[in-house]
């Protein structure tokens, strides 16, 4: 499906004393991209939870290839690879502009889930969204 | 009035790369050893939110005279310093237990808010709470 | 193997406005049980990189199976599960000691690198402090 | 002295259970704004690291007066207020756009340390870095 790209630049207080970006630090930018993914389609993460939906994380996995210092730019490419009944997968693939590398690969699972905070079916009018042209979409 | 002493070890990725703990992190810490004063006089933040009352931070400030490095265990001890209509004050001394130096002073002002989220008069049954002697309750 | 368990207590800054803790903090506490299980066997990570070795993680999963709340202690069992030529697994199982369950499984693998930051065998010395028997050794 | 503006945009994983960005994170985008105040002026702080300088902070302090949520731009808006021999301080000013109100005001103060890692007199050349013109240089 249709990839988002979101660039990001790596901050000092994200790196650790080995010198590169802290390995928990690219689930915050999994995150970062999420929002650009959404926003890339028209709507943005916080109404979906304005809506009483939550897209909570179960599962996530990360490979890291090579390094991100401070200061470099990442792009990190988003797109959707699989979309179940109340589930849905984004996978996510870090480049790190600086020497052109892909350095990091992963994907997180979510599940749906409805006001009440359980799991629940996706209804078609949230399936319209994640089922969006980002090209018939003004970037919110 | 009493301190509360809280001890915890550094993590590695609160490091940055100067080697160090990243300077931010001390408030994570200070936010912990709040934790832990409540705890030393029979309660908890928790149950102080669940109360309907909510403590935010209004003002922070800290200053840094010394290192902190991966895998030391630090203390910091924690006092009011102030108490005002509807304002508190902690104070908190960081020290390094690896050298021996107090490495980090600060204080964080906050306000009492209700459950609507505005600022309300500390009432009697929240100053009971505060003026607390840790030496006739239980830690919990 | 036999594993080592590490309590930790969840922050106020690692929840989110879900009300949970955030997914990324599970890497912290990850890396935070790694220390704890080097120093059940007699030795810190911080000695392993004063050596000249570093085990930086080349990849990471979480399944998030359960709630964690502000204020919860949770325990993080962790154990080796693999080690291969430069290579190493450690497997983690999250407790919520409020509730008693499971909330979360993981694994890292780690390779292991000398000071030229590139990937060397695991030499005997490295390799008899990670077979060591916790039972045999004082916990620093 | 010239102001430099570095617009945020606040993550999921930087609010807490309040529903609000956590305290500690404004301390993160204060570095940020940091970068782009050295940017903005031609030069990278990374680039001042590898002339075997660094920044450390030595003193901090952040007055909250308003709310930043998830999903909201902020306008950190950094500018150097004072420069001493040794200590450089900025000034911060974060404006939410979303309500257009400036919620949070700081200011850190900086010793400048030179590759032993101890305090060390701004130099001409550091000195000439510090006090150009935004206007007469490309953002790098």
């Amino acid at each position: 499906m249709i990839p988002t790209l979101e660039r990001i630049r790596v901050r000092y207080g994200e790196t650790d004393q080995m010198g590169h970006a802290y390995y928990a630090n690219y689930l915050f930018w999994f995150e970062q991209a999420r929002g650009a993914w959404c926003r890339d389609r028209g709507f943005t993460y916080k109404q979906l939870e304005e809506m009483g939906f939550f897209l909570p994380v179960v599962e996530a996995h990360t490979r890291y290839k090579g390094e991100v210092k401070y200061d470099d730019w990442i792009t990190v490419k988003i797109w959707v690879s699989e979309i179940k009944r109340a589930a849905i997968r984004f996978d996510y693939e870090v480049t790190n502009e600086s020497t052109g590398k892909i350095t990091t690969e992963g994907y997180t699972w979510h599940v749906l889930m409805g006001s009440e905070r359980k799991a629940v079916s996706i209804s078609p009018d949230v399936r319209q969204l994640l089922d969006r042209d980002p090209a018939q979409f003004e970037t919110v």
